[in-house]
């Protein structure tokens, strides 16, 4: 039991399953590192435009930083001194740069700067992610929803039969959800992304008087909007971002806990259809719905990690004494497991198989109980409610006994509407009884189109 | 220790430090039931404006409804067969109003229909007030903002001083937080609170081909948007309502701690100033920043509870076996928590005591430490980067073990940089080194009455 | 729509929902109130005894303590001042005492030894009932365990069948982690409940030197443990607390959730039995298990309700300035949650039907593929492990695509194995391949036995 | 910016801050499979024993296993088909074997058998490590309690001055929470930790009738107590741990809490003396308490990863469908965490401070007000509580706008009490209120040698 690699850390072995798709990668330590020299450089690039450093050093700035080999672990360990890898990351800059432009390096600039920067940076392009794989599924769903709007299905409150709905509907909800999650997290890209740029105490003090147009260039170096203030620790741009993804996270779990429930055994409506997946290495019968399995566990550490970075939002004065540094993992830790998230929803529905005979089933299986609801209305007219409800409840009664709803029905009526037995069945066939669903899921494609539209 | 009503509950004894301000009473029990009987009596109205119930079935029902006495701890005592106070508020308004109006209630609406929709009433409301109340406390940090825009503070990382800033500049911080905040629950406004309407599982089955056209019918007697479908186990609107009461839960958090540590008796650079506020029964000589204490004791709760409305997202098929109840006390206490914590703040901030000279004499008990960095930038051209940080941190030494700083400087400096002490001492004035602090305050400002512009 | 008591509040209407049972009634603002005046009259009885007060004024206090009608909400109102209801609550027990008694009254305690001790001996009282109906709940679950030790019913992993289990190890799982979570309440009683008594600072200084002996006589009178030193910002207690009860809430809703999943209409192997519940309004056919549901909504509010508690824990210095008073409520809630999972998962044990014609009607249906692990485990010494593997594979999709499974596994092995057609069969028999369920069973009422002892 | 290794992941640059102390390479990747291979090593060696496979099977997997060479990325690449690294685990695992052993591997388990009792051990190891950095700590807290049993501070409430206490009485609090939360986890450690075994849904059918012994063997091969019965969906134990590692967590995150304040430069009364610590690159004055600050920073998220364990507990039937694997990532950050925590708290604590002569002079700043309560104290018996109330808080005042509270006073008495300027000036003497103060640190001493005695 040698071990490879002592930089090997927790995650890798469980990657395919709670942080899949490519938000592990993009939040990892080499992108996030990376991303700080990126910043360093647009700081470099922006005060030489100003005239704060010269351009020559900016040059150099960037080339050794593009060149730059970073060492997660050996920063981390260096990190300890100051409680940030700004510092050590820093250090290696100004070694690789050498006089004099390494007195040029990070100039004006305090570490936090560079740390919420390379976070949005790196919040961009995970959302980015993030919002093709919920749009990918919100596709699937809709792709769902278009050919079923009228397959009737079992509509079921509490997980008991209630009356029939059509499982294109049931897809048009998810993906109602997923586009209005979809809404919320591009909505935050534009408002809550920004460079942040403040200096020691955010006075932008060492700028010489141009530490306005500093932000600005910094902006527009690292395509980002430039905020009216810093907001070192004014945080609604983190809680914000956490509130979508979390929102985010709960628009996924539900249309993977419908799945895993269509799934079982005993309902068998949907099976998930990926090749190669959910088998088990002891139970040759097995066909888990691992997709959906692996979307609700990834789902799962959301409201958690949302709870965290919110209660991390009271920063002390200028610099927080621990809170600031409490979101960084935290909020990697929620871009995968949304990413994840998302990745195993489309993935599930992607490859999503429909069963509608065993739909038709399952609503037959009790002899048109679902129906009852339209049964009390359409007697209600002829012998008044509360006749009319007592009498589906005694026949409910006798079915639940074994007798046939229909025949308990005649029975119980005795002819006092004036139905006949055809009279009920007819009342008991479900795709008599979908309501407006098929209209509801034509106007949300309506809807969806619209969302989709540039 | 008799008990004088058997109706009391927890929160009365705490109403005022935990529950305080207009919230509680708009999303009290009695405001909740109102609020479903209100939306009984819109959706009787508008069900007879379709011609599914004669007109004057919906006058008697408003009739009564209106007329209606509502007993919560008795409707309580009778959900436990249901699980839904809806059931025996809907039997308490068909005894009012009598056959054969009694059967024209509630037509075609399930329990959830009639709580989904009540709630956004009340969110609605809440919202209103709590927004009102952080208007208040930004106007109220915009104005120490504008009057303190060049007062010098020393400005704070990890609690220690770091270069000074200006009050002006950390109250705008509070301001803009607010802003963000305000923001994001009037766009929360605008985008999540909808009727829900859809009968037993969604179908708009009962409502004979017309439930889309009830849906805009009832939107429009409540005064709030119609949904493109049934929301009722999609969940999204309460995630994002929670998001965004989370971040206005942190956003008055910041400023009430800053307050809380500027109020200590070692700094007591402010400190509350409402009358008859912050006593102690047995020592004399307290002032206590009660108001800002209390508004972080109530936003203090608003992390777990957003995390509670996120983890219950995933509603199963229909209707949630469990989640959809779990929702209605945390969403309740959450509004509670936000709207104390608002009106908590702007108390403080609207009598908040500012104390330049305690500021001033704080920044210099140290002799002018805060200003090493400015020390630094002054003699890099001279001396070299690196000679400047080795000069000045000795220096600090020096001033740490008891010499003044600016001698220190001097006498470490030897000569070399060409500075003498009325040099050094110019440098280490913190008026001299605000940076742009005052031009941010402006800029801050400027947002700050866009934001008020209707 | 009158409001028949401004005093009403968010709570009464859930009551038998979401705050079922005594536990709401034993946390309520009155009984807060009354606890704190407990605490109040046992302060005075011992500072009598110790001679620190006369012995009159003592015996004045308890009468007119005793005497006080409380009035949650006008102590509420008189609370904004000092930002605790002990202010307000010492002023009406003075004014009810009247001179010279007076004086004597809170002698030498600061608020939040009330409120702290109040709280202990609140949360003894709520425990023990709490206790009582997991016992019971436990003890229902004991019998079910007993009675069906040996029937069978499919095992599920990811809800989808694996092989067969017994009803009665189900059963027996729920009663183990019931009795786990009784424990750690009862550890919990014993070792975080104590006296809180230190005054304003922690130092007993008040005391005149009779301070450790005040907490000992203190405890004594409430009949709660004395701490080694004053607790009031060492807040383990509250944590410990909060983390049996978030024990307490997950052991609830394990067995809700399966018994919900167990009632499924395609699943209907139990039934919830307690008369008069679970029906619909609209729905004569349902048969709604409300109980467990809500069990689960009310064990739902738990983990955030923990998180809120354990995120205040970092009490700063000698009183916190804010998280201590964020206790309260949390704290409350909390013994409220789980006070009503539990007492909703007693009913729905000590009623539940059990349908073993059900469960052995569902794991029959798929012709014994639950049992394909025993038919590898018969065939590996004759075939060999992955011939075994491959055969039972291909014939449980022959069974998927609606072969009997047997007759496919006949076909597939032909005649290979020398197992024969009964030969298989036999090995499809649930009943043969319950492993050491029943004898698991007798062990875990053996341990329940012992867990009951006293 | 090229990336030297594929494999790195989130957490490396940040070790030293937020996965301090070597709980993070007990719970690493490489870790928790090689966790993973010893209990199916001794899995196979209990069935050797049992006969239920050959001796040399049991060598040859021995000897493989210990042999292996872990590849955590292609393992969780391979994960995604089962949803478990287990399943290409035991492949690497039969495939270094080779046949006819390879039959034997993973004889009768299920993956969680193996992922569940990996976890124990891995939750052994990594409390064995925390506990050790809470006693540190809590030996430096007991030797600051002794060294400054009678040093007078200032008590502070809400962060105000309220009356003297001892730096020692301080210190031992933050020794007894310490105390406290090591036993919690101690017990944790005898009650919670457990194997598990039980096979695909618990019934240990497949061990031929010798499943219980089979779980005693594997108890005794491990080092780790046997349940009762198979705990795979009875999650207490999970529940357990998460509740006391989330205690320890408050109970750091608090001595942590009060040292960054006490270092704050107005107040000064601690630094932190490890070396080269707490300096900034661009403020050499700087000397951050980041040993506290990062104290805080990993305590931070504990809360949220508490709630995630707790709410993941209700897990279905004989397998969850998520809550399973939902539980992996965050007990793994819970133990690194805390252990970070710890680990930094022990650094601060073992290198703190102690700056008595700050402590004085903040006490005797506001010229003795935070002996007010002494001084109504002292008045009482003269002048009666009213009359000494109103005259000490009118000189509280009068201390407020300037005067010294010793002249206020004895203005303000005007010789009605008796008390002489000297007199007054006596009872303003700290060192004579610090009432039992040292006492108590001689008792929570006492309590914390017991604690250590073995």
């Amino acid at each position: 039991m040698r071990q490879p690699s002592s930089t090997s850390e927790p995650g890798g072995s469980l990657s395919e399953v709670l942080a899949r798709g490519r938000v592990r990668a993009l939040t990892g330590d080499v992108a996030w590192l990376t991303a700080m020299v990126e910043v360093e450089i647009a700081l470099a690039r922006s005060a030489a435009k100003l005239g704060l450093i010269p351009l020559d050093h900016a040059t150099a700035i960037e080339r050794a930083g593009r060149a730059l080999v970073l060492d997660p672990d050996a920063i981390g360990q260096a990190s300890a001194a100051t409680g940030t890898p700004v510092v050590p990351l820093v250090d290696r800059i100004r070694a690789a740069v050498g006089d004099p432009a390494a007195a040029s390096v990070h100039r004006g600039a305090t570490s936090q700067d560079i740390v919420d920067t390379a976070t949005m940076l790196i919040a961009d392009r995970a959302i980015d992610t993030i919002v093709d794989d919920l749009r990918a599924a919100s596709d699937a769903a809709a792709g769902l929803a278009r050919e079923h709007r009228t397959t009737p299905i079992a509509g079921r409150t509490l997980l008991q039969h209630a009356v029939p709905t059509t499982f294109g509907l049931k897809a048009a909800g998810w993906m109602v959800g997923l586009d209005r999650a979809i809404r919320g997290l591009a909505d935050a890209r534009v408002r809550q992304l920004a460079v942040q740029l403040g200096g020691a105490a955010g006075t932008l003090a060492p700028f010489e008087g141009q530490g306005r147009r500093m932000v600005i260039e910094l902006a527009g170096e690292l395509g980002l909007p430039a905020p009216v203030v810093p907001w070192h620790t004014e945080r609604s741009r983190i809680g914000e971002l956490a509130g979508v993804l979390g929102v985010a996270g709960g628009t996924v779990m539900k249309p993977a806990r419908d799945i895993v429930l269509l799934a079982q055994t005993e309902v068998a409506e949907v099976a998930e259809g990926a090749p190669g997946r959910g088998g088990s290495s002891t139970l040759p019968q097995k066909h888990n719905p691992i997709a959906a399995v692996s979307a609700i566990a990834s789902a799962q550490r959301v409201p958690g990690l949302v709870a965290t970075l919110l209660a991390s939002m009271a920063h002390e004065h200028e610099r927080a004494a621990g809170y600031w540094h409490a979101e960084w993992l935290p909020m990697r830790d929620l871009l995968v497991a949304v990413g994840s998230a998302a990745a195993w929803l489309r993935d599930c529905l992607e490859h999503l198989e429909i069963r509608p005979a065993a739909m038709e089933r399952n609503l037959a299986a009790d002899g048109g109980l679902a129906l009852s609801e339209r049964v009390v209305d359409a007697l209600t007219p002829r012998l008044g409610r509360s006749t009319a409800v007592d009498l589906v409840t005694a026949a409910a009664s006798d079915a639940a006994a074994g007798k046939p709803f229909a025949a308990a029905l005649v029975e119980r009526d005795g002819g006092r509407s004036g139905l006949d037995r055809p009279g009920f069945e007819a009342l008991l066939d479900p795709a008599g009884y979908l309501g407006e669903a098929p209209q509801l899921v034509d106007e949300a494609l309506r809807a969806h189109a619209d969302e989709r539209r540039p």
